[in-house]
Formats: structure tokens, sequence, C-alpha cells
């Protein structure tokens, strides 16, 4: 695979810096969200923070980090701290940050206490990420890794759909279904499942948008929901199919026909240009004529990238606008206790003219 | 398995906000921390807060969760609060908060913005959790579900570890292993892994404490990690062995053993009453008197819950002191590059004389 290019995004940040101090007066950056130094500097351990100035970049990390610092970051030359104990990294990191006049942190995704303690010592002003809006945009080995995960997952797809078409002769559990989806994602090349995968079925259970999968046996009759994902290299694939097990009753195949036509209506939304919302109201309008806008219990996609829930978020409260490289979920659904539920969802790239599909588990009809 | 006792743990804080405003003068208690709240209140949604006033408990969360919310928090009688978005069920917290005099809430697992934004409408007080204090001691259904979760762990590295010791003549990679034993400890009846299971391997990839599993190969010589544990209904197990592929060499059976008998130092420093920093000292004095202190890259153990890592803390820097019915790791190791590393890592709950171990895997000798 094509390797990551840290070097253009931390030189990116560093000329922005030696143009001279940010609109808010900050002419430091600092980042302690794990996933924004990840995508900064290559570094993928569990505890760190980056110092990004003029003069390039400063990595802090503890001991059971310190050669994998070294080894993910040698490309962008970060100078690498490593201090076993706590308070003494913290030390080093006021230390890194002193000389300068102002201090850029991302309020969101640091802890308060965090927050109050190191606002003794430096002035820090509260900024959203600028590397978590430019993370939106993906690079074309981003979007190879995405891709990668998500055949994964459409292979393992196809492996396990057998089993649950059968599980009226030979019973399985929802966590027997995920217990071998999330093993074959990974014989299949995925390096980990991207998320605990849903399996959900029943009408309660299936009725739960974000049901775990549970002990409960598959059944005749169910509506079952199965939402899967690969990771791969640290990029995230996101899909779900809905199936019934058996012979369908009208009512079933009413909802499940609605929740695909919303789901069409929703990607035939998607562009570059177009307001994220947009999207969102594209589903909903198609489940509010049918009378069932009640059963539509969340938002209808996130980006999906280093994290799973990510930029941009297709919601009624969003103020997001589609743009080329961004990779989109799309994924309606229907749910109500006593019938149980159906969602359908593909993984997209924002096209300037539309949109590109990564998920390619076929859409079963009822 | 028994069911966890949500109830006591309710009336616990209930009575005690009964009695009159906390020390702080706090009259109502915030969460939203969620492994606190699946702690106090059993809910396992991935968004949601908690208030907890002399009155009982208030849960609010989002559509995804609503029917999860009321099964879950049946027992605790909770109000459940369910807007679909973001901005009303904020206000819908303002609105449970209204009419309390000042509000207590966890700085550490609280974003700085969510802080400031609540700060703004509601008189805030930051507080190290009582419940994060309460957590720290079991009682016997949550050993059972650790001790379970363990056993899965025992078992599925029973099955394993054939294929590593015949690795010289049967190639697999860190990956290879990995996935076979986070596949198997499911079919020895854990829900789900407990942590992303480490297997490190050879010259640099044992070097690395937490070493993530890559697609390295291992070869003969090599010294080689797997830590290890099983998560049964939210609670964690955690262990580490270690091994050499093929003859050890003198180096690697000195230094292997040294692990060995830190660890047992370690282990026999454990008892209710003691600081919970000597039990790092423990391990620390064998390495030091053996010339290898600085091959010795962390902390020697911490508490294991809902959290894998939660309190108390053997490191040299913590305050914590050992008591009857915590669980907690002990887990010495020895690291350097060009040579490898080696981890021995057991799972014991204290008790009043001692402690008794989860984790039965056997330690080779090498």
């Amino acid at each position: 695979m094509t390797p990551i290019d840290h070097v253009s995004r931390v030189e990116r940040l560093t000329l922005r810096l030696a143009d001279g101090p940010l609109g808010n007066g900050c002419d430091a950056l600092l980042f302690l969200d794990l996933t924004d130094v990840r995508w900064l500097t290559g570094f993928t351990g569990s505890n760190g923070w980056v110092v990004v100035t003029a003069d390039g970049v400063t990595l802090g990390t503890d001991g059971r980090y310190g050669d994998r610092a070294r080894a993910e970051t040698a490309s962008i030359a970060a100078t690498v701290i490593v201090e076993q104990h706590a308070p003494r990294l913290h030390q080093r990191l006021v230390d890194t940050l002193s000389g300068n006049s102002a201090v850029a942190l991302d309020a969101s995704t640091t802890s308060h206490s965090s927050w109050a303690r190191l606002a003794c010592e430096v002035a820090l002003e509260p900024t959203g990420s600028l590397v978590k809006l430019q993370r939106q945009i993906k690079d074309e080995a981003e979007i190879a890794r995405i891709e990668s995960a998500a055949r994964a997952a459409d292979a393992a797809l196809a492996d396990v759909e057998p089993m649950l078409m059968d599980a009226v002769d030979h019973p399985l559990s929802e966590h027997d279904v995920r217990t071998e989806l999330e093993y074959r994602m990974r014989l299949h090349g995925a390096d980990d499942r991207s998320y605990d995968t849903i399996v959900a079925s029943g009408t309660e259970h299936a009725a739960r948008p974000h049901h775990s999968a549970s002990r409960r046996t598959i059944v005749e009759g169910d509506t079952v929901i199965i939402d899967v994902g690969a990771l791969l290299d640290g990029y995230h694939s996101d899909m779900t199919r809905s199936w019934v097990i058996g012979d369908p009753t009208e009512q079933q195949r009413e909802i499940y026909g609605l929740v695909v036509a919303a789901q069409r209506a929703g990607l035939e939304a998607v562009a570059a240009g177009v307001a994220a919302k947009s999207v969102d109201d594209a589903c909903r309008r198609v489940f509010d004529e049918a009378g069932y806008l009640d059963w539509y219990l969340h938002g209808t996609g996130h980006g999906v990238g280093l994290d799973i829930h990510e930029l941009p978020f297709h919601s009624q409260t969003s103020d997001d606008v589609l743009a080329a490289g961004m990779v989109v979920t799309v994924e309606p659904g229907l749910y109500r206790g006593g019938f149980g539920g159906f969602r359908i969802e593909d993984l997209v790239v924002v096209t300037e003219s539309g949109h590109r599909v990564l998920t390619h588990s076929p859409k079963r009809e009822l």
C-alpha cells in the first residue's frame, strides 16, 4: 500500500505558523487527541502529546512507546521526548510550550481537568481542531485503505450470510454471527473489526438501532440487522444490511421497501457542495410521505476515517457541507418495538458530481 | 450469573444526598463518564448522562438507546428521557439540574468544551468521581464475571500455545496468533476480547511493552510476549505470558528468570492495607539488584473492572492503598531493543492476608 504522507501534512501546518500567529494569536498548536496525533504524525501509541510550532514537531510519550514513537515519526523528523512518569512528562510539555505566546488546543477532546491544570502554566486558546477539519478530506492512500477494509467486510458477510439464511435448520445466536464475522474479516485481510459488530434480531433487539449482539437465538420470522465494518492500517469501514428469516410478512416487505427507497434517495442526494443536512432530508422525506417518520430514530450518516464517527454529519442540526474526497455513510432505518427493524447503509466517497460506493454486499429483495 | 445489584449502589448515593449537600455544597451528582453510568445504573449505551439527587435517578439518551435504557434501568426505577437531537437533549439536562444549588461532576472524564458550555447554565463543582473510588472494591457478582473472563482467556491460550511452540515448522505471524486467540476466547464463552491482544515477537517488537500485533512472522530464537484478556458482561480480565521460540540463550534464560522472580515478589507484596507503590517497589528492587532497572519501562499494575485500566495504580507516583475486594494486575517486564523482552502478568483479588490469583495459564520454565 502507498504510505501515508505525513510530511506534507506537517509542512502545511508549520508553514502556516511560519507566516505568523494564527487569527487567535496562537504560535503553537498542541494536540492531545490521539486520532489527530496519528493523522498528523503517524504515531499510534495510546498515550502522548504533540506540539507543532514553526520550528517543527515535538512528540512526548511514556516509556512503553518510546521506540514506537521514534520509528513511526522518523519521516517527519519529530523530536521525541520519553518520560516514564506522568508528572515529569507533563513538565516536559510545559517546558516545550514555554516561549510561545499562546497555544491552540481542541477543547472538545481535552478533559476539563487537563485543561485547567495546563491553563495555570500556559496561555491556552480553545480551538475547533484544524486537523479535524482537514481530516474530512481523504487522500488516495486513505481511500485505498478504507476501500480494502470495506472489501474484507463484504467478503466476511458473503461467508456468513448462508449461515443466517440457514438459521431455521441450524440455529445460531446473534453472538455466533458476530463472532464469525469478526473472525472472517481478519482471515480476509483486515487488521480488525472497525467497531463492535451489531447483530440485532427479532421484534425487540432489531427495534434498537445500536443493539449489542446477545446470546438470543435467531428464529423464523425475525427481522435481522447486521452493521459491520473492518479496520485496516487504522482506517475504518462501515456497512449495514437487513434480512427477514423465512418468508416475510406484508408489513415486513413494506417497511423494508421504504428503507431501501430512502437509502437510494439519500445516496442520490450526495455530491460535492451539497449541505450534509439535505442527505438526511432526502431520507426523511420518503419516511414522512409514507407516514413512518416516527420510526426513524437517528441521523442519516457521518464521516468515516481514522475515527468511525467523524466530520461531517448528516443530521437535521448539521451545518456541514460535503466536499470531494469526503468518505461518508448513508444509513436510514426504521424501528419499532413489537415489529423489529431494518437499516441499509453504504459507505461512499463524495465526488464532484455525486459519489462512488465502497461497500458492495448485495441488498437482497424481500 | 448473579445479577449486578444496581439498586444498592443507587441507594447509597441517594441516601447520602438525602442527608444534605456534600462537603462541596453539591445536592446533585452528574455523571457523563459512561463507565461510571454503567456501574451505577446498568445502562450500556454509548451516549447519555445520569443525574442523581435525593429524589432518585434521571437518565438522558438519544433515540438509538431509548428502549435499551428503559430495559436496563428498570430495577432502579430511573426516569428515562429520550431526545433524538443533541441540542434538545442538552436542554433537558439543564432543565433536570435546575433547582439544585450545585452539581458535582468529574473533571477528568468531562471534555473542557462540555464543561464550559454547562458551566454557563449550572453551578458545577469539579470532583474526583465518588463512583470511581467505589468502583475499586468489587462485589462477588463482579469478581465472578472477571474470573469467568480470565478462564476464557486461559482456555484460548491453551489452544493457541501449541501453534506458537510449532512456529518453526508451521510459520505464523503475530497477527495470526492474535486472530486465533480472540476468536477462541469467544468460543470459550467470552463476549469479546478485553483489549487489542498484544502479540510481540523478536528483538524489536518484544522490546516495546505495548506493541500492536503486526504481520511479522515469528521465527526461531524470538522472545514472544502475549498480553491477552477477555470481556464478560462488561468486565475485563488481563494476563501476560512470555516465551522463547526454540532453545533459549543464556541471556534469555537470565532475563526471563529475573522477570519471573520480580513478578513473584510483586505478588507477595499484595495485601489489604498495603501501599500500591510498594508492589511496584518490590518488583523494581529485583531488577535493580541485578543491574537491569533501566530495562523496566512502565508501572507494575492497575485495577481492572468495567475499565481495563482503573484505580488503583501500582506506580512510583501512586498514593493508592490496597483494600480487600480490589482486583489488580501484577505485571513487571524487561525490554531492550536488539534483545526483545519478557513480561509476566497475573490478575489477582486483594484479600485481607494477601491475594487470590484469577489467571491460571502456566508460566513455562525456560
